[in-house]
Protein backbone atom coordinates (compact mmCIF):
# COMPACT_ATOMS: atom_id res chain seq x y z
CA UNK A 1 0.00 0.00 0.00
CA UNK A 2 1.59 3.45 -1.09
CA UNK A 3 2.94 5.41 2.10
CA UNK A 4 0.23 8.43 1.19
CA UNK A 5 -2.65 6.37 1.67
CA UNK A 6 -1.07 5.00 5.80
CA UNK A 7 -0.27 8.34 6.38
CA UNK A 8 -3.89 9.46 5.55
CA UNK A 9 -5.18 6.55 7.14
CA UNK A 10 -3.28 6.90 10.34
CA UNK A 11 -4.44 10.81 10.53
CA UNK A 12 -8.34 9.61 10.41
CA UNK A 13 -7.19 7.13 13.16
CA UNK A 14 -6.17 9.64 15.32
CA UNK A 15 -8.89 11.98 14.98
CA UNK A 16 -11.16 9.03 15.57
CA UNK A 17 -9.47 8.15 18.70
CA UNK A 18 -9.48 11.45 20.49
CA UNK A 19 -12.06 13.76 18.64
CA UNK A 20 -14.91 12.75 21.88
CA UNK A 21 -12.11 13.54 24.27
CA UNK A 22 -10.94 16.92 23.03
CA UNK A 23 -14.57 17.44 22.76
CA UNK A 24 -15.47 16.87 26.45
CA UNK A 25 -11.96 18.96 27.82
CA UNK A 26 -12.07 21.74 25.35
CA UNK A 27 -9.68 21.88 22.70
CA UNK A 28 -7.30 24.86 24.60
CA UNK A 29 -7.05 22.13 27.37
CA UNK A 30 -6.23 19.28 25.87
CA UNK A 31 -2.72 18.97 25.24
CA UNK A 32 -0.72 17.64 22.15
CA UNK A 33 0.88 14.86 24.82
CA UNK A 34 -2.34 13.60 25.84
CA UNK A 35 -3.95 13.59 22.27
CA UNK A 36 -0.63 11.63 21.60
CA UNK A 37 -1.43 8.85 24.23
CA UNK A 38 -5.07 8.82 24.12
CA UNK A 39 -4.31 7.55 20.48
CA UNK A 40 -1.59 4.94 21.82
CA UNK A 41 1.69 6.63 20.16
CA UNK A 42 4.36 7.94 21.63
CA UNK A 43 5.31 11.64 22.95
CA UNK A 44 6.38 13.53 19.92
CA UNK A 45 4.98 9.98 17.48
CA UNK A 46 2.14 12.45 16.51
CA UNK A 47 4.43 15.24 14.89
CA UNK A 48 4.58 13.01 11.23
CA UNK A 49 0.75 13.57 11.45
CA UNK A 50 -0.06 16.77 12.97
CA UNK A 51 2.85 19.37 13.31
CA UNK A 52 0.89 21.64 15.75
CA UNK A 53 -2.57 22.11 17.15
CA UNK A 54 -3.87 23.86 14.17
CA UNK A 55 -3.57 20.61 11.99
CA UNK A 56 -4.89 18.79 14.73
CA UNK A 57 -8.09 20.97 14.81
CA UNK A 58 -8.21 20.91 11.02
CA UNK A 59 -8.44 17.47 10.80
CA UNK A 60 -11.11 16.97 13.55
CA UNK A 61 -13.47 19.84 11.96
CA UNK A 62 -13.61 18.11 8.75
CA UNK A 63 -14.01 14.39 10.54
CA UNK A 64 -17.09 16.56 11.78
CA UNK A 65 -18.04 17.65 8.92
CA UNK A 66 -17.61 14.52 7.00
CA UNK A 67 -19.68 12.51 9.76
CA UNK A 68 -22.79 14.94 9.63
CA UNK A 69 -23.24 14.23 5.64
CA UNK A 70 -22.62 10.59 6.37
CA UNK A 71 -25.24 11.06 8.63
CA UNK A 72 -27.65 12.89 5.95
CA UNK A 73 -26.35 10.19 3.44
CA UNK A 74 -27.62 7.46 5.55
CA UNK A 75 -31.23 8.59 5.98
CA UNK A 76 -32.32 10.82 3.17
CA UNK A 77 -33.23 7.78 1.28
CA UNK A 78 -35.50 9.57 -1.40
CA UNK A 79 -36.31 12.86 0.07
CA UNK A 80 -36.41 15.97 -2.01
CA UNK A 81 -36.53 19.98 -1.47
CA UNK A 82 -38.31 20.82 2.05
CA UNK A 83 -38.05 17.04 3.27
CA UNK A 84 -34.57 16.59 2.44
CA UNK A 85 -33.40 20.36 3.75
CA UNK A 86 -35.06 19.62 7.16
CA UNK A 87 -33.26 16.19 7.78
CA UNK A 88 -30.00 17.74 6.60
CA UNK A 89 -30.34 20.54 8.96
CA UNK A 90 -31.13 18.07 11.88
CA UNK A 91 -27.98 16.71 10.83
CA UNK A 92 -26.15 19.53 11.40
CA UNK A 93 -28.20 20.89 14.29
CA UNK A 94 -27.08 20.21 18.03
CA UNK A 95 -29.64 17.69 19.20
CA UNK A 96 -27.82 14.87 20.97
CA UNK A 97 -24.61 14.22 22.88
CA UNK A 98 -22.87 13.29 19.96
CA UNK A 99 -23.59 16.12 18.05
CA UNK A 100 -23.22 18.14 20.90
CA UNK A 101 -19.65 17.27 21.13
CA UNK A 102 -19.38 18.45 17.41
CA UNK A 103 -20.22 21.42 18.53
CA UNK A 104 -17.73 21.38 21.00
CA UNK A 105 -15.24 21.25 18.02
CA UNK A 106 -16.47 23.45 15.81
CA UNK A 107 -15.94 26.65 18.16
CA UNK A 108 -12.77 26.10 18.76
CA UNK A 109 -12.25 25.70 15.48
CA UNK A 110 -13.49 28.84 14.50
CA UNK A 111 -11.44 30.30 16.72
CA UNK A 112 -8.17 28.80 15.52
CA UNK A 113 -9.53 29.72 11.70
CA UNK A 114 -10.10 33.43 12.39
CA UNK A 115 -6.52 33.88 12.78
CA UNK A 116 -5.06 30.58 10.18
CA UNK A 117 -5.69 31.54 6.47
CA UNK A 118 -5.59 27.51 5.75
CA UNK A 119 -8.19 26.53 8.25
CA UNK A 120 -9.97 29.79 6.93
CA UNK A 121 -9.90 27.91 3.49
CA UNK A 122 -11.15 24.80 5.21
CA UNK A 123 -14.25 26.35 6.61
CA UNK A 124 -15.12 28.21 3.22
CA UNK A 125 -15.31 25.03 0.93
CA UNK A 126 -17.45 22.95 3.75
CA UNK A 127 -19.57 25.68 4.30
CA UNK A 128 -20.10 27.02 0.80
CA UNK A 129 -20.64 23.15 0.20
CA UNK A 130 -23.67 23.31 2.63
CA UNK A 131 -24.45 26.74 1.16
CA UNK A 132 -24.99 25.01 -2.14
CA UNK A 133 -26.96 21.88 -0.91
CA UNK A 134 -29.57 24.32 0.68
CA UNK A 135 -29.99 26.72 -2.73
CA UNK A 136 -30.30 22.79 -4.34
CA UNK A 137 -33.07 21.84 -2.07
CA UNK A 138 -34.69 24.82 -1.79
CA UNK A 139 -34.38 25.51 -5.59
CA UNK A 140 -36.45 22.13 -5.68
CA UNK A 141 -38.54 23.23 -3.00
CA UNK A 142 -39.81 25.88 -4.98
CA UNK A 143 -40.64 24.00 -8.07
CA UNK A 144 -42.51 21.87 -6.02
CA UNK A 145 -44.68 24.39 -4.73
CA UNK A 146 -43.53 23.81 -1.31
CA UNK A 147 -42.57 27.39 -0.99
CA UNK A 148 -43.72 30.85 -1.54
CA UNK A 149 -42.54 31.35 -5.19
CA UNK A 150 -41.43 34.81 -3.43
CA UNK A 151 -38.71 33.37 -1.15
CA UNK A 152 -35.20 34.81 -2.37
CA UNK A 153 -33.45 31.47 -2.69
CA UNK A 154 -29.81 32.54 -1.87
CA UNK A 155 -31.04 34.43 1.11
CA UNK A 156 -33.48 31.91 2.53
CA UNK A 157 -30.09 29.46 2.05
CA UNK A 158 -27.63 32.52 4.39
CA UNK A 159 -30.29 32.83 6.51
CA UNK A 160 -30.05 28.98 7.56
CA UNK A 161 -26.28 29.01 7.35
CA UNK A 162 -26.22 31.63 10.03
CA UNK A 163 -29.03 29.69 11.93
CA UNK A 164 -26.83 26.54 11.81
CA UNK A 165 -23.63 28.21 12.70
CA UNK A 166 -25.22 30.04 15.89
CA UNK A 167 -26.86 27.19 17.32
CA UNK A 168 -24.02 25.23 17.68
CA UNK A 169 -23.45 28.39 20.35
CA UNK A 170 -26.58 28.33 21.93
CA UNK A 171 -26.33 24.51 22.23
CA UNK A 172 -22.87 24.84 24.20
CA UNK A 173 -23.13 27.75 25.68
CA UNK A 174 -26.97 27.95 27.13
CA UNK A 175 -27.33 24.28 27.09
CA UNK A 176 -30.60 24.93 29.29
CA UNK A 177 -32.21 27.24 26.33
CA UNK A 178 -31.19 24.56 23.56
CA UNK A 179 -33.71 21.10 24.29
CA UNK A 180 -33.87 19.12 20.81
CA UNK A 181 -37.66 19.98 21.29
CA UNK A 182 -37.24 23.96 21.29
CA UNK A 183 -34.05 23.98 18.37
CA UNK A 184 -36.50 21.82 16.54
CA UNK A 185 -39.54 23.99 17.10
CA UNK A 186 -37.45 26.93 16.26
CA UNK A 187 -36.51 25.53 12.46
CA UNK A 188 -39.72 24.04 11.65
CA UNK A 189 -41.43 27.53 12.32
CA UNK A 190 -38.72 28.86 10.12
CA UNK A 191 -40.07 26.68 7.35
CA UNK A 192 -43.22 27.57 8.26
CA UNK A 193 -42.83 30.72 7.24
CA UNK A 194 -41.14 30.26 3.87
CA UNK A 195 -44.11 27.89 3.13
CA UNK B 1 -12.93 58.50 45.44
CA UNK B 2 -13.76 54.37 47.64
CA UNK B 3 -11.33 52.49 45.56
CA UNK B 4 -14.02 50.11 44.12
CA UNK B 5 -14.89 52.64 41.62
CA UNK B 6 -11.30 53.42 40.77
CA UNK B 7 -10.28 49.71 40.55
CA UNK B 8 -13.64 49.18 37.98
CA UNK B 9 -12.52 52.36 35.97
CA UNK B 10 -8.71 50.72 35.62
CA UNK B 11 -10.65 47.49 34.87
CA UNK B 12 -12.76 49.68 31.71
CA UNK B 13 -9.46 51.66 31.26
CA UNK B 14 -7.37 48.68 30.26
CA UNK B 15 -10.16 47.34 28.49
CA UNK B 16 -10.69 50.30 25.95
CA UNK B 17 -7.68 50.59 25.33
CA UNK B 18 -6.59 47.28 24.52
CA UNK B 19 -9.48 45.32 22.78
CA UNK B 20 -9.03 46.57 19.53
CA UNK B 21 -5.36 45.20 19.87
CA UNK B 22 -6.84 41.76 21.07
CA UNK B 23 -9.50 41.61 18.27
CA UNK B 24 -6.71 42.21 15.29
CA UNK B 25 -4.11 39.51 16.42
CA UNK B 26 -6.26 37.07 17.91
CA UNK B 27 -7.03 36.91 21.37
CA UNK B 28 -5.27 33.61 21.71
CA UNK B 29 -1.74 35.29 20.14
CA UNK B 30 -1.94 38.17 22.58
CA UNK B 31 0.11 37.95 25.51
CA UNK B 32 -0.65 39.46 28.55
CA UNK B 33 2.40 41.36 28.70
CA UNK B 34 1.76 43.41 25.27
CA UNK B 35 -1.90 43.69 26.86
CA UNK B 36 0.01 45.33 30.10
CA UNK B 37 2.45 47.19 27.47
CA UNK B 38 -0.46 48.38 25.00
CA UNK B 39 -1.96 49.80 28.38
CA UNK B 40 0.94 51.28 30.23
CA UNK B 41 1.26 49.31 32.76
CA UNK B 42 4.23 47.70 34.12
CA UNK B 43 4.55 43.89 33.48
CA UNK B 44 2.72 42.28 36.05
CA UNK B 45 0.96 45.64 36.84
CA UNK B 46 -2.19 44.02 35.17
CA UNK B 47 -2.56 41.40 38.00
CA UNK B 48 -4.74 43.48 40.14
CA UNK B 49 -7.03 43.47 37.55
CA UNK B 50 -6.91 41.07 35.31
CA UNK B 51 -5.21 37.42 37.11
CA UNK B 52 -5.80 35.86 33.65
CA UNK B 53 -6.62 35.91 30.07
CA UNK B 54 -10.06 34.59 30.75
CA UNK B 55 -10.86 37.32 33.29
CA UNK B 56 -9.63 39.43 30.20
CA UNK B 57 -12.00 38.12 27.37
CA UNK B 58 -14.96 38.14 29.90
CA UNK B 59 -14.08 41.81 30.40
CA UNK B 60 -13.79 42.46 27.04
CA UNK B 61 -16.61 40.39 25.84
CA UNK B 62 -18.88 43.05 28.06
CA UNK B 63 -17.99 46.15 27.05
CA UNK B 64 -18.70 44.99 23.23
CA UNK B 65 -21.96 43.90 24.56
CA UNK B 66 -22.40 47.26 25.97
CA UNK B 67 -20.90 49.14 23.17
CA UNK B 68 -23.60 47.67 21.39
CA UNK B 69 -26.57 48.31 23.25
CA UNK B 70 -25.00 52.26 23.58
CA UNK B 71 -24.88 52.52 19.71
CA UNK B 72 -28.67 51.24 19.37
CA UNK B 73 -29.71 53.63 22.30
CA UNK B 74 -28.21 56.32 20.21
CA UNK B 75 -30.16 55.69 17.15
CA UNK B 76 -33.27 54.19 18.48
CA UNK B 77 -35.21 57.37 19.09
CA UNK B 78 -38.93 56.57 19.06
CA UNK B 79 -38.61 53.60 17.14
CA UNK B 80 -40.92 50.97 18.11
CA UNK B 81 -42.13 47.10 17.19
CA UNK B 82 -40.01 45.92 13.73
CA UNK B 83 -37.90 49.03 12.63
CA UNK B 84 -37.07 48.88 16.47
CA UNK B 85 -36.04 45.45 16.12
CA UNK B 86 -34.16 45.66 12.63
CA UNK B 87 -32.01 48.86 14.38
CA UNK B 88 -31.04 46.68 17.03
CA UNK B 89 -30.22 43.67 14.89
CA UNK B 90 -28.43 46.24 12.51
CA UNK B 91 -26.33 47.15 15.50
CA UNK B 92 -25.58 43.94 16.50
CA UNK B 93 -24.54 42.39 13.06
CA UNK B 94 -21.01 42.83 11.19
CA UNK B 95 -21.62 45.38 9.14
CA UNK B 96 -18.15 47.86 9.61
CA UNK B 97 -14.78 47.49 10.58
CA UNK B 98 -15.75 48.27 14.37
CA UNK B 99 -18.70 45.47 14.44
CA UNK B 100 -15.69 43.14 12.39
CA UNK B 101 -13.46 43.88 15.09
CA UNK B 102 -16.27 43.01 17.69
CA UNK B 103 -16.92 39.66 16.23
CA UNK B 104 -13.35 39.10 16.56
CA UNK B 105 -13.83 39.35 20.31
CA UNK B 106 -17.15 36.90 20.42
CA UNK B 107 -15.61 34.32 18.59
CA UNK B 108 -12.85 33.27 21.13
CA UNK B 109 -15.14 34.28 24.63
CA UNK B 110 -17.31 31.90 23.27
CA UNK B 111 -14.16 29.14 22.87
CA UNK B 112 -13.27 30.41 26.70
CA UNK B 113 -17.03 30.48 28.04
CA UNK B 114 -17.73 26.87 26.29
CA UNK B 115 -15.34 25.69 29.60
CA UNK B 116 -15.75 28.24 32.23
CA UNK B 117 -18.52 28.49 34.23
CA UNK B 118 -18.57 31.97 34.69
CA UNK B 119 -18.07 33.05 31.31
CA UNK B 120 -21.03 31.22 30.39
CA UNK B 121 -23.22 32.88 32.90
CA UNK B 122 -22.54 35.97 31.01
CA UNK B 123 -22.74 35.16 28.14
CA UNK B 124 -26.28 33.61 29.25
CA UNK B 125 -27.34 36.99 31.02
CA UNK B 126 -26.42 39.00 27.88
CA UNK B 127 -27.66 36.58 25.16
CA UNK B 128 -31.08 36.32 27.71
CA UNK B 129 -31.08 40.02 27.80
CA UNK B 130 -31.13 40.07 24.09
CA UNK B 131 -33.48 37.57 24.01
CA UNK B 132 -36.46 39.37 26.24
CA UNK B 133 -35.70 42.55 23.85
CA UNK B 134 -36.37 41.08 21.23
CA UNK B 135 -39.53 39.49 22.44
CA UNK B 136 -40.85 42.62 23.41
CA UNK B 137 -40.32 44.37 19.88
CA UNK B 138 -42.13 41.08 18.26
CA UNK B 139 -44.83 41.50 21.02
CA UNK B 140 -44.86 45.13 19.49
CA UNK B 141 -45.11 44.27 15.75
CA UNK B 142 -47.67 41.86 16.52
CA UNK B 143 -50.08 44.19 18.20
CA UNK B 144 -49.31 46.77 15.64
CA UNK B 145 -50.18 44.22 12.70
CA UNK B 146 -46.67 44.65 11.24
CA UNK B 147 -46.03 41.21 11.31
CA UNK B 148 -48.29 38.18 10.83
CA UNK B 149 -50.70 37.04 13.62
CA UNK B 150 -49.61 33.48 13.22
CA UNK B 151 -45.90 33.90 13.82
CA UNK B 152 -44.60 32.64 17.06
CA UNK B 153 -42.52 35.13 18.92
CA UNK B 154 -40.64 33.13 21.10
CA UNK B 155 -39.66 30.84 18.13
CA UNK B 156 -38.76 33.95 15.95
CA UNK B 157 -36.76 35.18 18.87
CA UNK B 158 -34.69 32.30 18.84
CA UNK B 159 -34.46 32.32 15.02
CA UNK B 160 -32.95 36.04 15.17
CA UNK B 161 -30.47 34.56 18.12
CA UNK B 162 -29.51 32.10 16.35
CA UNK B 163 -28.76 34.13 13.18
CA UNK B 164 -27.16 37.37 15.17
CA UNK B 165 -24.61 34.45 16.60
CA UNK B 166 -24.04 32.78 13.04
CA UNK B 167 -23.08 36.08 11.47
CA UNK B 168 -20.27 36.96 13.49
CA UNK B 169 -18.84 33.46 12.44
CA UNK B 170 -19.91 34.13 8.74
CA UNK B 171 -18.27 37.96 9.19
CA UNK B 172 -14.99 36.57 10.26
CA UNK B 173 -14.51 33.49 8.78
CA UNK B 174 -16.00 34.06 4.88
CA UNK B 175 -15.61 37.93 4.97
CA UNK B 176 -15.91 37.97 1.08
CA UNK B 177 -19.57 36.40 1.28
CA UNK B 178 -20.40 38.66 4.11
CA UNK B 179 -20.65 42.02 2.57
CA UNK B 180 -23.30 44.65 4.43
CA UNK B 181 -25.46 44.53 1.47
CA UNK B 182 -25.58 40.46 1.75
CA UNK B 183 -26.35 40.89 5.27
CA UNK B 184 -28.61 43.62 5.63
CA UNK B 185 -30.41 41.74 2.51
CA UNK B 186 -30.43 38.61 4.94
CA UNK B 187 -32.39 40.19 7.74
CA UNK B 188 -34.40 42.26 5.36
CA UNK B 189 -35.77 39.10 3.54
CA UNK B 190 -36.10 37.47 7.22
CA UNK B 191 -38.25 39.91 7.89
CA UNK B 192 -40.31 40.26 4.99
CA UNK B 193 -41.34 36.41 5.63
CA UNK B 194 -42.67 37.68 9.28
CA UNK B 195 -44.64 40.21 7.58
Amino acid sequence: MPKIVDHDERRLSIVHATWRLIAAKGFRATTMREIAKASGVANGGLFPYFRNKEELIGATFEHVFTATNDRFAAVRADLVGLPALRELMLQIFPLDEERILEARIVIPFWEYAANEPELRALHERTMQSWHTEFTAHLDDAKRLGEIRPDVDVARAADQLMAMLNGVQVVAVLSPEGASPKRLTAMLDDYFALLR
